[in-house]
């Protein structure tokens, strides 16, 4: 305990020095996608190397993929105490639209108590503060557990060498447990935590009905439309009550139990400001869920887009050749992607009518993923976060999918331990994208609190 | 009918001139649509003209209008007798795919016993057939019934000034009946003769849910997705004997009675020639009817086209803003489609869930119409092409719509009298259009008779 005192004092003592750190990263442009910044997205990584060598982690190195390098670094040097994956992600959005940004996106301008930027929330603030966490606890002796860096410059374009790389580096990468700091928190005093993600499994379906549009006059009424067909197929999909029906589809769905439903229900809600988020007019879902459990707790099934026929200005008189279909599930833990796709096969082996031919495509999958409130991890971080915003956590699930949380589950066999204090109003991706300043030195000192509790927490 | 004979021998005697007057007017490229050929569209009207005047019509004129002008022309010196109002069209479709064409569109190659040229069949040769059977009859004293003549430029741009011309010109047209030669048979010894056309209302509807695109993640399954609310919705508009479920959408449909049904079952079909010509693998419809009822007899209900949120190539995860579909009723006589607008939009105001906003668009309507299969004026129809053809012509329903119709019935109280000789693979609107040439003969000898029989048809 002494020395988290110490560090949390360095920590207090050295804001400027961080700060300056702070501003030093965000003004590196490292734009994952555009080709122009790869050279940028690589000073990045060595940065970032630097950084981590400078506080004592050790076999600091980055690591080249077929895309942008992964910085990899490590300290193993507390035998018995656990080790933690620090994930972290070193790229950034496109800054588009240019225009509407109030000052340069990597001039990294601090406003009152905000700084704007772009990666100020997604993800540099997150990852510095976890960096600065260390760099106060090396100034007081050993670090109180063992740590592995995992840091890619490819999260904001679908990490696709991330998966590879794990799978490839299984042993270098072990750990007990990740901390993931792609993450955030409710309100700027409202520490919460997710602990279960939603995964996704994505369709597009065609149906083909006549072999070319035809003339409506013609030939309407007379064979099945594609448009019709598909519009049946889809309304289908949902029964009365707003549930999925396709067999079988929530079989592997863990229930809620009561407590799991009152913890939920902390979180503070109102319909007004979800009609405020979304310009919905209206509440709609699965019955017997409220709005929270129906995003986070439940999987759902959403055409996400259509199309068929004549779409242009004005009229026109066709029976229609094809129509198709986007269709993606989000997914709770235990719904296998795989099997997901077999049911979509076979609801539709069942409904679609004779006289038209169809089609299934799948786009993309990725399993959810949920994580044991109780476990000592949990209670590790509950507790810093308790310690640092002096309130009593609320635990969330999230509707989204964080893709890297599966493959580690999948590929390490560990959870992910998700903190971070990005705010929803953060702007991530969109302009002026910014970082609540107090809360970037509160997660220093919830990260300190972390990882030394760690080393102390009861297996 | 000694006149008759007369001008039938005429006729006979005349072939070669008359087919070179066809060639004549198939090589003005009359195309109404496009700008540069106005001054060929106008050339056609003055030669039309010129023709009228040519055997004996009175009061010849091109009458201007805010397009292409209408060709009038009179000769009512036949009292006691019935006054024939012979419509049709002198412009032309584009010739677009140029490239198809195997001979120049507006040469007028003779192959074999077909003459090709764009407006071959639709319709010179169906007009001109007409005014050579007036020169026919002309060349053996008087006419033998009143004869007015419209003609207009603009039909394949969808008549824009017609209604209004008829409109401040109805006493010029009053007329007993109305022969439209915009028409054809079903084969080229089957002669056949449509009595009955489908109208059309067409409608375009909006289904807003949020108000922009959302995060399929975060709010997927809590709100309404318009896609699904429109495909629910367009789903119930037909129920599972593929009647059309909006209330009151049968009621004004007149019943069709077994002599009737006798009657277009005559008409030679095949199942195999529906999928041929359709390239669909299965035939589907309203329950209790064959497939010429459904698209001839009974009103139909078509998605035309439909779209909404992502349509792009690969996955994106939107819970989409809006969706939208045009759809289209085809109906038959007595259906108005002022009542099935209404009858639409109380079928949406009932279905339409709370949660989302929804506006519904006409983009036009027409009525339906039916003549009388045994009126004098038919009846001398009949006998006209059965004198011709040598066999019992067939009587037809056409799916379609010929707005003309439904104009001349509600502005001038008058029925038509279809009669063309177009045939269904003439390749009209396509490339290589073309006119049976022995048919082109036979429609001058089928008018001589009709006009002819007119004078002594049982009233």
């Amino acid at each position: 305990m002494e020395s988290i005192e110490a560090a949390l004092t360095y920590a207090r003592n050295k804001r400027e020095e961080h700060l300056a750190d702070y501003k030093a990263l965000l003004t590196i442009p490292s734009i994952s996608t555009l080709p122009e910044h790869r050279e940028d997205v690589l000073r990045t990584a060595q940065w970032l190397a630097d950084h981590l060598k400078r506080f004592g982690m050790q076999q600091v190195k980055c690591i080249p993929t077929a895309g942008h390098p992964i910085v990899y670094g490590e300290w193993l040097k507390a035998p018995g105490k656990p080790v933690v994956l620090v994930y972290g992600h070193y790229d950034v959005q496109p800054v588009d639209p240019i225009e509407e940004w109030e000052s340069e996106p990597f001039s990294a301008e601090v406003r009152g108590n905000y700084i704007y930027a772009r990666g100020a929330s997604d993800m540099k603030g997150q990852l510095l503060a976890q960096l600065k966490a260390m760099e106060s606890l090396s100034t007081h002796g050993d670090f109180p557990v063992n740590v592995k860096y995992l840091l890619e410059g490819e999260e904001e374009i679908g990490s696709p060498h991330l998966s590879g790389f794990i799978e490839t580096h299984k042993e270098l990468l072990a750990c007990d447990i990740v901390l993931n700091c792609d993450a955030g928190i409710h309100a700027p005093d409202g520490p919460s935590i997710v602990y279960a993600l939603r995964g996704l499994a994505y369709f597009e379906v065609e149906v083909q009905g006549p072999a070319k549009d035809l003339h409506s006059g013609m030939f309407g009424g007379s064979i099945r439309n594609p448009i019709h067909v598909l519009c049946e197929v889809i309304a289908g999909m949902h029964d009365a009550e707003g549930r999925v029906t396709l067999p079988g589809f929530y079989n592997a769905v863990r229930p809620l139990d009561e407590e799991e439903r009152r913890e939920l229900a902390r979180f503070p809600y109102s319909n007004q400001e979800w009609f405020n988020l979304t310009g919905a007019s209206g509440l709609y879902g699965e019955s017997g869920y409220s709005t929270l459990e129906r995003v986070g707790a439940r999987p759902t099934l959403e055409i996400n887009g259509i199309w068929g026929g004549f779409t242009g200005t004005g009229a026109k008189t066709v029976l229609p050749a094809r129509a198709s279909a986007k269709l993606s599930m989000r997914l709770v833990a235990d719904q296998k992607p795989e099997s997901i796709r077999g049911m979509l096969q076979r609801y539709l082996e069942e409904h679609m009518p004779a006289g038209v031919q169809w089609s299934l495509q799948e786009h993309s999958h990725g399993p959810g993923a949920i994580m044991n409130r109780n476990s000592p991890y949990m209670k590790t971080a509950l507790a810093a976060l308790k310690a640092t915003f002096g309130v009593d956590p609320i635990f969330r699930r999230e509707g989204g999918s964080v893709p890297v949380v599966g493959i580690m589950q999948e590929l390490l066999g560990v959870d992910s331990i998700m903190l971070g204090f990005a705010l929803p109003d953060d702007g991530i991706h969109g302009p002026n994208e910014r970082q609540y300043l107090p809360n970037f030195f509160k997660g220093i000192e919830t990260y300190i609190r972390f990882m030394a509790g760690l080393a102390s927490m009861q297996q």
